[in-house]
């Protein structure tokens, strides 16, 4: 036993589709579609691709083993290929031969990886989907939901919950071509050097050479593979060209900060001072033995914990595209499998942990409120600015702007005096014609008739979800968004 | 004076748009871009767009200065626009109230670098272009030019020179999405905290409210200002979802990685004793004063040194993007501004240097083949093994497989000898009823014949390419890829 | 221009040390040395060595102009000595020929960046005892001064504000070992491939080879060297075993991080909800045009910043170690100069912030308080089950420490209530003797009572600073600590 | 199942001490040490830390299943603790209420993954002296083997092996104090929140409170704590204070960089066109499947792997140690958990294949001999331009430095007519009054005269060795360091 996560929690929601089982079926399931691959390609019987596909049962084989005899080669196909030679004999000693011919071990291993990818994409999309659909109803229940905004950790100006929470669905909905890129996750084909000469020698001395020429007919059995196993077939061998490995590390690293930052507000926004947010309690989460009062955001904090996890990750990956060389690379490749895998690992737990956050999450609409008006009127000081300072006359060396301004910082936190000294300021009717009197004034302290185009801009990132109104309508739940007993 | 590139070598290539006048001429530019975007929504006279565009001229300021003011309030905005105000003033007293109306610092940092970038994309496009025509036409002219694959630093197989062109040119072609996202970067809008309310207030007691509300009307003036700076508008604020930051900093890193990969085939291969590529000579480059002897492969040198640095800023912008937090980061933003620059000016740098590697680089095929050749008849092992192991009957325990592979074990290096045994095994006719016999070996062992889809494949990366032979026919020069007085 | 600091606000702080006049002139001085050496070694005239040092001023040589021509030989050290040599030459003909003889550029960078790491060292060692005699004053005033400490973002239990601040100096006092590092930097030596073969050549056909061969002097000549420039002699060529770069980043590195984690507490304590925690105000700091009451904590924003940058940067260096190859390496090498000057630049200028932060770091002890009681008497839970759970007798199926908490949990926050619970639960009396009556358990939840070993901790702390008392009295300041007015 | 290793080839050499069973191991261990304490402090009766040493034992645990329930509060002690409370309630009911007290969750997983890396570092310590034996053996044994030195891959004078050999061996020496910093890691002890007040609270209403107040008695308990488990005492609480993590982090990692460049040389001198060093041959190593022929160098691989992705682990903990806040950081120490022990997995198996590759290092003197000399007598122009040079009058506007550089280049090539060419521009005689004649010359065109202080250098670095020659004596093998049937 090397590692089933005690170091990681929460990771176990992603080990499904990326575990060494996994690893183990992508690797037989790609040995075994190559065989399928050359029964459509007329070059092998039926019945070799029936055993091939029944002794790629990753149950069967001893990963830890195949693990240990890895070292030998430098990577773990050359061992589970003795195996799986030996399983494939025992069901149909005639189908061996068409095991793995003129495939390399990197052919398999890239082309493992990336089934394993598009696998782990499944339960990711549909994790996203959730939190997308969650995040729309929050953007919408709280269009009006004002509350402080906060810039280097001051509050601002006010805005709306509903525009945070619209900005987080947008970070998610930001993420669908790299979704796409997940999904669609090419074969890696070439052979042992990149050449396909293995794949075009199974040809040679076969009928057909007339209609097509060996190295058309390696490229079709290249996308018969790449069918069988539902990836596409790229363009150019990539064995050295590591652009499908850094356009899925980059993706689900992506995922992970896009979740990350939503992870990071609610653990700002429930602490306990501000308590305007709080995580969906779940039994045994976020208990402390010796602390029964404590209620941890577990959930969010390992979000943050996989947000500062993945950029070394796709760093990883971004050194091993830069230093590939040769044929195949002297230990750069080597470094990316580990990596891709704990991307996809933690992708797809964060994922899950996101969707849950997002369903379940409190909104405390009354502390939102309570909180903004703690910051007194000051808070609305580019507004009064803006308002004011062309109404307000030059004196004593100041302009009008710094009049106000000075009237702001001396009222901060008394909105009756800040309304009469700005009166008392004012040179000037208003634009339109009318007073600067006391109503006029008091009225552009209220917060939420400063919320700007928030509501617009709600609407816009509604608007982008390519799944609309639909989804959400689909999943949408009793009670989210709402503390339980709360004023949301 | 603080950093001029002494320690960056060969990076004054890409300085001129990312240095720190550009930074400055970018700043300038938005702000000044920003009053124009007022004239064209209606708000602001005519007039005002031309001072605020006379004014900004970055070497009018003093970029030192401003650097050691960045500090009170954390970015250099601040400080550069009193700075501008003043000059604006200057030029035009009732200009000074339009600019930077209604916008916030990070509108106007975000915008700045998104114009730095897509202003860096064109040299880069252009030297990209070079490039690919350069190893296009590498690719095509040594189709034919046999020579060692490498795998894990050994030889495996004979391939061909122009297929790992072939391999570099497909990298480079891979970058067209990235380099299409760094010429569509966005504007980036949403004032103090995202919600647009000051440049919605701009539309407060303005007539045309009855057209369209204030927040639609802020909308369309932020439309203006990107169309004035030839950005994209994009279809929400991204204050804190740093998407286009990281899709902007993936982009030039994956150039740094497609073209550092290049160099480490060329300071492998122009290894003195391997001796089969050259780095273009140039006067002053590559000369050691105490070593006249040597000629090191500079550009290559550079280019892996950049290839090596590119993931960790990566990494920091993956880190600023999960770490992002409230209306504004407190220190998380801070972190991208020099990354994300030093990734332009490194890829910018990048591509000037593997243009003029690619256009130059010297091909010896004679050593190619001699380096080839020194490795003996084993290094066709693979096609040995797959013609001959069917028709070798077991034997004294051995497969027929294990027994020509013996054979190639013991007679690795001496094909006559190698050629006399593997007749002496053969136990059946070949698949085409013709005998095993000496000349029919013998051409197993030739390289040429061995190469696969080589062609194909390279014909298919050169079909790929957007350009096509037009651009390659265009920029063709005379007598690229030949070592003077070599062979090839 | 290339970076003036426009994109590092407060980098400026640490330019001085480590910018590219700094950079030039410890190659001048590294060079000027080496000629100084030679005469100390008897091999050189007197008058060389002034010549040498005469021309060895930065502001007479063109950083741009040498910038440029870097690229030609992938390092800065062959321009300048081009200059460099023709300089000396107008003041000394016969000096010339003592200029760089034996010396490799490898030998020159390497020492200069070292000469450069030392010369950094001084204000940041400067700065970090004023920090640590700021913290130290806060320490002690503060050990009484209760506050919440707070886990995962949650109140845990009580604590005092002196003794987080004695874990602030801590982690300061701990960077002794990376402080000494610094200022113990190495020459690096070899000549041009690490055999000293330059070097001992010098002394060939020279007298005294009797007394000592020509190799042990190479060493001598290498050991004046060092004592010329202040850097210590290493017992081994570190061409490429690059631990001396390796210390000197990790030292630089764990400066940036013992100090971001005081801005991360500090980030936190001066959100306005909690205000505990106020930073230093200054002209100009903090200020945001558009929104005059802001006061944002910048020193903190720039501390945190540098501690997010920080890590890259140091694991450049580690790639760089673990990549070095052959006698020089062909890419490796070459990212380690500006990572390493980064980190310089980056530790002196957080060391110079952090140091002014924490001398005027407003603490507001009534706020602490505050905050710490709006948590009722369930902050103290973990006391009173540890008290009370053993004497209270199990019932109804649950423990008595499971009688306990739910008395916490329902009366978290009333603890008139939980007392009268409390004492209605107790079964047994005090192991004491004396009964459990609500003036003992009312006593359990004074949180000045359950800080532990606080003081002790902090004794400790004290304790360990090398400087000691005596640092801390002469240092003092008349009213550290406090907020202005405030009540600490 | 999650991860056996399948995908990082040789790191079950590194499972043992690091794996899920060691971490659990550690923490039992770290929580029935505790039992142990309060036992040696007089809290506890003997018989407790009986049962709780017996219930320690980590085959009695499901992983998997306290992986899973490791989400609910962010970490794996909780369910860990619950587990072995019942199993300690099992052996003696009355030993359960000793378990854990006054302890915190962070203390237990803080302190045992210090006792795991001190485990860890015993087997990385003995195959550290193991492959410091074998390098000594090489340098000595090597001092005379001439070879190319190579710097940015170019031929650039002769040194020999033996002294790159102690260059690999100075490099693994230097991990002195990195290796004492792995074996003297502390117990983290602060109990919930860092003021130690569980600890301090259980010595309330005990006897001995005249003698010792209960903070001491508190601290004591820690000391008596890091007896037990081997580990140190630290002066301070490192909740949040994270030197003890980067310190081993940075050392691992270190020791992963030492032990990669000795692997990068073995890549580049292993390959075919080079050939001067072979890895040890071993069962199954490095075969391929489809090419008989091909040996990789599989240890030098993994090793590279390794080194290439330790420095994304130290970044981690950097990171770590710089977004540590509060009592208990909100993710960033979550992150540090698998990086350290990743970390120590890869280190203690690189150390492993170090030794191995060490102890058989095949080095073929005769290969490094004919490469250097057929890089012609060019190689030599260091020495002959520092000899020559001052001999050779200025002439036709060329120097005579120039002059002997423009010979070297145009008889590279050819020894015999560089001579003459030399003889023929000379002057001058020689300092020590000799001719300059063809004798004379090409005696410095000899390589083995030309290793300037190797042999002291070598000297040096074996001198430094702690354990000098002792060590070697007891480990040298017979046939070390020789291709069998080779010329070394």
């Amino acid at each position: 036993m090397t590692d089933v996560g005690l170091l990681t929690p929460g990771a176990h929601r992603g080990a499904g589709p990326t575990d060494d089982t996994a690893v183990l079926q992508a690797l037989l399931d790609t040995e075994a579609a190559w065989v399928a691959a050359q029964v459509r390609a007329g070059l092998a019987p039926a019945a070799a691709a029936d055993a091939a596909r029944a002794a790629a049962r990753a149950a069967d084989y001893d990963a830890a083993d195949i693990a240990r005899r890895a070292e030998g080669g430098g990577n773990p196909v050359i061992p589970l290929l003795a195996d799986y030679r030996r399983r494939v004999e025992r069901l149909d000693p005639d189908a061996t031969g068409w095991v793995h011919r003129g495939l390399t071990s990197q052919d398999v291993l890239d082309t493992a990886m990336m089934l394993l990818v598009r696998r782990a994409a499944e339960p990711l999309a549909s994790d996203l989907a959730r939190t997308r659909a969650a995040l729309a109803r929050l953007a919408e229940a709280h269009r009006g939901t004002v509350m402080a905004a906060r810039t280097l950790t001051q509050h601002a100006l006010p805005t709306a919950f509903g525009l945070k929470a619209a900005g987080w669905l947008a970070g998610v909905q930001d993420l669908r071509d790299d979704l796409a890129d997940l999904t669609r996750t090419p074969v890696s084909y070439g052979g042992a050097v990149g050449s396909l000469a293995g794949s075009a020698a199974l040809f040679a001395d076969r009928p057909g050479a007339q209609e097509a020429p060996d190295a058309a007919r390696a490229l079709e059995l290249a996308g018969h593979w790449a069918r069988e196993l539902g990836l596409e077939l790229p363009g150019h061998v990539w064995h050295t060209t590591r652009r499908p490995v850094l356009r899925a590390g980059q993706a689900l690293a992506g995922v992970c900060a896009a979740l990350g930052r939503i992870a990071n507000d609610v653990l700002v926004l429930a602490r306990p001072e501000i308590g305007e947010l709080r995580e969906p309690a779940a039994e045994g989460r976020g208990v402390s033995s010796a602390m029964p009062q404590k209620q941890n955001p577990v959930l969010s904090v390992l979000l943050k914990r996989t947000a500062l996890s993945a950029p070394q990750l796709v760093a990883q990956l971004h050194l091993a595209a830069g230093l590939a060389v040769d044929e195949r690379p002297d230990g750069a490749w080597h470094t990316e499998w580990p990596a891709l895998r704990e991307l996809a690992r933690l992708a797809v737990a964060a994922a899950s942990h996101a969707a849950e956050l997002a369903e379940g999450l409190g909104v405390d609409a009354d502390r939102m409120r309570a909180n903004l008006e703690a910051s007194g009127p000051a808070v609305l000081a580019e507004r009064i600015s803006a308002a004011l300072a062309p109404l307000v006359p030059a004196a004593d060396g100041a302009t009008g702007k710094q009049r106000v301004q000075a009237a702001v910082r001396e009222h901060a936190h008394d909105a009756d005096a800040l309304v009469r000294a700005l009166v008392g300021l004012a040179g000037r009717s208003r634009p339109d014609g009318g007073p600067v009197d006391e109503p006029w004034v008091r009225r552009l302290l209220e917060p939420a008739g400063y919320l700007g185009a928030a509501d617009l801009l709600v609407d816009r990132v509604l608007a982008a979800g390519p799944e609309g109104p639909a989804e959400r309508a689909s999943t949408a739940g009793p009670a989210a968004g709402t503390i339980p007993g709360g004023t949301a």
